[in-house]
């Protein structure tokens, strides 16, 4: 049986409104009243349906969270501390993985308007940018840009292109390869390749490039990747590619006698556990996912509020130095 | 301006009443009736509030899930397969990472309670089994014992435990060590421990074993636990642990100057990506998240619709040969 506001009025021999306005904090109750309606509440074991107070203050405290594959390391950590400040804040997460497909990311919405979540966070998306406009929703994007009203947290993408380039020109590395991911998405992260493709050009050494879609999440996919890495460019003696490929890499570095980092250095990106798993270390770009996590929670709530939050927030990155470059 | 139900009636001109019919599809309408509601709801991109719908219903369609840290691999590898699962049962999933911290398992169980969802699935636990047996909600468990009437979902472990022992015996090891979590609360993983040591002990060989608190995810204190277990036992040419810390394990060998597999074989447990990742490639049992993920579900949605389902359910665990143990 589920107990309800009129039993815990009848328990503390009051009217429901007074139950209420103890609940709500809201009116003028006496200290004797108030610890009436406590006790009942507590004997009871009254637990009001934030369901009907929400449907009363036209907010569900409720937040979508749309990423492409919670299982993927990356959108794993951004997910865990997003729910960690959502939490703090009073809010929780309703998560949607969209594995990338059009269609279900389009059911996804749909879904997220009907329940009346009070704001979205988007770390995928392969809908046209309009779709997103229309949504009538406080929305924050991480690492995509889906219209110049909605903000854009990402990491510091052009800095970490210019660490990544330094480090492998510090090794004098003549033979440079990157793996790019599909551009045909304009996407914060690009400019990470541009940067590295830049500073390297600066310096006189030519970039090679191998490319790979967008959010391929399956390793032996990253081994092809690799494969095709060392086939085309076989003198290759330096590498700039997000972490789960690098260790893609250093394992077909391994099986063709390659050996890292003597003849051959990576620098990976992301800066998630499986840089300090795998052997040698990975020396690598480190996004700050707690602070990127933090800034777009923040953003979010604000907006939610009603503030007009806009723009774009760049998060530095971090080098880390690890074995696969070290001299 | 949001749009309402009597919006979409004036439009159609019809009554509440009948809108409410074509939406819910119950009673006699015309279909004439029915595609004037339909096309005045598209017209005027009419989103009916699913809170306002649930509170009628009494059901949220929203599913709680705790575990103790969205980002580890195995749990963010459970939590994409239950989302997928519920999204597809019409399902949304509310997450809830408790960092195995006592009062914030507290606070979420409260939390979901007053948010009226329709079940929880429950991966982490540090409460006493009463709580859990006092929420009068529809529950499950993945790999936690929570009392008799909460039907438990996990691997078949001692199946684990016993595929473990034969690839180290199938080996020849003579000095054998596992990698055991904090058994202070029992739970189904044990088994495999038990297992382990019980099927080694019948052909000869004795298992020591090094303990590791429960739901340690920091990757520092498995290297650790590496050093630990080599000044320990110095001749191990044997070791069965989880996957990531059995990529320490691995590390510390080659640091340690131990040739895997020569001198030593390494048999990890769940069979993530990372156990492709590293070189030599991981030789581990294999946890069936997906199925163990459907089963969870099924059993839960089964009690949300009031069947009174019990029992546990221990889903076969798959060996994967890798280089670790290549002889």
């Amino acid at each position: 049986m589920t107990v309800k506001i009129e039993d815990v009025a009848e328990r503390a021999g009051v009217s429901v409104t007074t139950v209420s306005r103890v609940m709500n904090n809201r009116g003028a109750i006496s200290e004797k009243t108030r610890e009436k309606v406590m006790e009942a509440i507590h004997e009871l074991d009254y637990h009001p349906s934030q369901i009907a107070r929400n449907l009363f203050k036209q907010k569900s405290h409720i937040i979508g969270v749309i990423v492409p594959d919670v299982s993927h390391n990356f959108y794993g950590s951004e997910v865990k501390h997003i729910e960690r400040n959502l939490c703090e804040a009073g809010y929780r997460l309703l998560l949607c993985n969209t594995k990338q497909q059009k269609t279900l990311e389009q059911d996804y919405i749909d879904m997220l308007q009907c329940n009346k979540v009070d704001g979205i966070i988007i770390a995928s998306h392969t809908q046209e940018s309009e779709a997103y406009q229309q949504l009538h929703l406080p929305l924050v994007s991480i690492d995509r840009n889906l219209g110049a009203d909605i903000p854009v947290v990402s990491s510091n993408h052009y800095q970490g292109g210019i660490l990544a380039a330094e480090e492998l020109l510090r090794c004098q590395c003549k033979t440079v390869v990157q793996v790019v991911c599909d551009t045909s998405i304009p996407k914060p992260s690009d400019e990470r390749h541009i940067a590295f493709k830049t500073r390297l050009g600066e310096a006189g050494i030519r970039c090679e490039e191998i490319n790979i879609p967008l959010n391929t999440f399956d390793f032996d996919d990253y081994i092809k990747v690799s494969n095709t890495l060392f086939d085309t460019y076989p003198k290759v003696d330096g590498v700039f590619c997000a972490d789960n490929i690098a260790c893609a890499v250093l394992k077909t570095a391994v099986q063709r006698e390659y050996a890292v980092p003597k003849q051959m250095k990576i620098v990976g990106y992301d800066g998630n556990d499986i840089a300090k798993m795998v052997t040698p270390t990975l020396t690598t770009i480190r996004q700050q996912t707690e602070i990127i996590a933090k800034t777009a929670v923040d953003i979010l709530l604000r907006r939610v509020e009603g503030s007009e939050v806009t723009g774009t927030y760049k998060i530095p990155v971090q080098f880390v130095q690890g074995e696969t470059t070290a001299v």
